[in-house]
């Protein structure tokens, strides 16, 4: 196996020659059409990608499956799945599509079949989640627990937080939900109080989440909650469980309920599909629901490993991607969800997205000179269309989208209002926004003309549930680590967080100078 | 007065040819000390806007201060408040700042004094408010009313939205908190049914606002509440209130308990001042809050009159921020605000910045042929730093940043751990973060090197109360206008959003064809 840096591949230079595709003339008409039925990838669990209304042709397709191929993209994912070393900045194994499928060979390490590790830390955190349901575990006065509430930051916060609130009122309406999550990441001291307001300490489980132990966020807002849970006279015993790795300095405190482990070879962006995600999705829906996230996502790992793109839409999603980005010069994605449930994922794709390709250094540690990871934003359907569509049709600069849609909403409650239901109205927002933004509109007034050109694809599902939502979010994961291959860097480590949290300890520490020394008297700290 | 598009400008060409800074450079020793303390401009309410690990120095600010005259700002901000039709497109006057403050000279309008109109709007809805709070106004059942749910989009929400949020918090501690806000906005109807789900409709009243009354999700998801009343057993009179222009088909409905009025001189992302915020904000909060507010917008909109930049916060903001995007070429900024109660303020910013300059024709309707208006996102810190700092500390392009600050935290509630409180920790991210993003940190091991040169501002508070909130909505909005002036396009009309309603009615019709049709089908529309 090869790695090359994406400057060198010759499938690079053939996709430079070749003719660029003109979005607006390519979907106008019948043609439009057919590109709808013909540029369209099943993904699992009915989800279908198309990207009829991207910059693409059949001779650019063929230019993509070249470099997939010659970028040897399943192959590195193979590699991946199968225990090699992915992560070489940290010299660490890769091993979160294990926690939820059969993918690939046993890993096993110090004798640890990695996959039993895994999956038997799912069935002890949902053999927990049962006892608290079924009032086999109380609180100090014998009441059953009402809350849970995660306390973490970044991919300790941000996946499981969008997934909770992605099937948050689909689970109540289906008689699921069986506890309410929140949530406690900032460490601005009105985060941990406004949440603490709002819900009964002494009917809530606190899940305490950080991989290494050390997270200043995390730590301190466990501070926080402990001082509150003394203050009203309860345990931490009763009241809070751990969630880290075994060999953190959190590990094995006999203080807390219970521990539930996972290990260096999840990444924290990558960890909903750990107990990370596991126990609070647990608690809050019960393990039948995110067993069923958890196969939706096996599922579209499996279609990964196609080496044909037109069967591989996360592959295809990726080196379409890479095309908008390095070629065409696009350095922005918007992510679309006409779906208010995925009001989080956005936030939740910014950090996999961002964290993980925004790099300057090959996976060798060497300078690169191409262009890596675009900036990821976005927000719901309708939604948006009122915020910042404007710039997206007619502003200055051209922003590729990743539109989703459903077919049906999640709560089966719905309305017909002149003719449509609210779910077909919103339907109908999408396709015509992707349409819109193909197209465009002329106008004599300029004002009011649209140029069009603007590229967008779109993930169609039935109906937002635990399966669609594991498939989307392994779709996106695995976009982004095959973004990484092409571009020949590590999407598994993050050292860019690291300089901001050495200069912040020097200012508490107020062992500053110049400017650091200015700013934080400015702020008030010294 | 003239209006000159942004490329005919003398004081640009002067501007390209002045050498660029090296923000790395001046921000390091004690230099950058002296910056922190020289580039630094009061804002009004205690505030303070710092801009020393901007790329600019003195040269480059005269350069600005050049621009701020050839281009008249503040003569065309005069303009704009006295009440002349600044919106060409829609060939409307631009009011909003006069919601809340005396600024400029009497405006009226087939006989009406707009001062006095929207003045008048407020103390009617100040009233309202407090009937509702004394009990004066109460159900079917004689019992009071404890949450008010706003139906509304786009503008009708973000900002409100962003408002309440900001305060909701610290009006629970200062007992301020007189009832609770919910929001309703996205066609979807998951979106009306989850919060419905978590109110009870019988203790709440709804605030109906759209200007044209004819907003398709606002008038679809007013359906869905009426529907939801109705199956209550419930009167629309006794639990909805509107907030429309006095031309719209909402206007003087006798179904409503009240109407509250604003019209065509509020622009949706500028209406937060108006009765679109007025009137839920005084419910949730009682009017004297409101009133603080806009106390606190009206001293920032008085500053903007300063025609020296140094005394001009927004200005001043503006002209770094278009140097920004037309002389250095950065086309994205990040909003990054450190307080979690600021936490829907970057999705406001988002709507105010890129609906009002994501523009590709001047004022007059003409093509323009430099860039305008940059993508807006943002998340708070600390939150951001483990998610998609990673980028913009190592990734392949540079993103300008706008950091907020306060000395103190709005709960007053807050532990020490480690010798440090949770504000102090904050505080200390946010000065880390602006020089870790400025001066770098070399390494042989490039993993871990930082390039630095990524320029940031910081505006820093002493808390976040009603007045600062109000000085810190007014600077972004005063901001966004001066760059609209400086690169001579209309920043309060939106014909970007028209397009997309247009298609989608035609789907809903089913009057389609060509790709149209066939995206239809695939979402299951038809």
């Amino acid at each position: 196996m090869e790695w090359i840096n994406f400057d060198k591949l010759e499938s690079i230079k053939k996709l430079e020659g070749l003719a660029k595709v003109d979005v607006k003339e390519v979907m106008a008409g019948e043609n439009g059409a057919r590109r709808v039925e013909a540029y369209k990838v099943p993904m699992s669990n009915g989800l279908v990608y198309d990207f009829a209304a991207k910059q693409v042709d059949d001779a650019i397709l063929a230019g993509l499956q070249e470099l997939a191929d010659e970028q040897q993209l399943t192959q590195k994912y193979a590699a991946l799945y199968n225990g090699e070393i992915i992560n070489t900045g940290e010299k660490r194994r890769v091993l979160h599509q294990l926690c939820r499928g059969q993918l690939g060979d046993d890993v096993i390490i110090d004798g640890e079949n990695k996959r039993e590790f895994y999956v038997g830390q799912q069935k002890r955190a949902g053999e927990f989640a049962k006892k608290i349901h079924a009032g086999e575990i109380v609180n100090e006065k014998g009441e059953t627990y009402t809350t849970a509430v995660q306390i973490g930051i970044g991919g300790s916060d941000l996946g499981p937080r969008a997934l909770y609130l992605a099937l948050e009122n689909w689970a109540k309406v289906n008689g699921t939900l069986k506890m309410e999550a929140r949530f406690i990441s900032n460490v601005d001291p009105d985060d941990a109080s406004g949440v603490l307001a709002t819900i009964d300490p002494a009917r809530t489980i606190f899940v305490l989440v950080s991989k290494s132990g050390t997270t200043l966020e995390t730590l301190t807002n466990e501070s926080f909650v402990k001082d509150a849970l003394a203050k009203a006279g309860l345990e931490t015993s009763k009241h809070m469980v751990a969630v880290t790795s075994a060999t953190s300095p959190l590990a094995g405190n006999p203080e807390y309920m219970d521990s539930f482990y996972m290990d260096d070879f999840i990444g924290g962006r990558y960890s909903s599909s750990s107990a990370v995600g596991g126990v609070i999705l647990s608690l809050a829906f019960g393990p039948e629901i995110f067993d069923r996230i958890m196969a939706g996502a096996a599922a579209e790992d499996a279609l990964a490993k196609n080496t044909d793109i037109m069967k591989n839409p996360a592959m295809l999603d990726a080196l379409i991607g890479v095309y908008e980005r390095n070629i065409l010069g696009y350095n922005i994605t918007a992510v679309l969800p006409y779906s208010q449930a995925l009001i989080r994922f956005p936030a939740h794709l910014q950090q996999l997205d961002m964290e993980s390709n925004g790099k300057s250094v090959n996976r060798f540690g060497e300078f690169i000179s191409y262009k890596t990871g675009p900036i990821i934003f976005g927000e719901p359907g309708t939604n948006g269309q009122h915020s910042f569509y404007q710039l997206l049709h007619q502003g200055t600069d051209i922003v590729p989208i990743q539109f989703l849609g459903f077919k049906n909403n999640q709560m089966e409650n719905d309305v017909v209002i002149e003719g449509s239901t609210s779910q077909q109205k919103l339907s109908a927002n999408v396709a015509a926004q992707i349409m819109a933004f193909a197209c465009g509109k002329d106008d004599e007034n300029l004002n009011k003309y649209f140029a069009g050109g603007r590229p967008s694809s779109i993930i169609v599902g039935e109906k937002l549930i635990p399966e669609s939502l594991g498939a989307i979010l392994a779709h996106f994961e695995n976009k982004v680590m095959f973004q990484g291959f092409i571009w020949n860097i590590n999407s598994f480590d993050q050292e860019g967080v690291q300089l901001g949290k050495l200069l912040a300890k020097k200012v508490l520490a107020k062992n500053t100078d110049g400017a650091l020394t200015a700013y934080s008297e400015l702020l008030g700290i010294f």
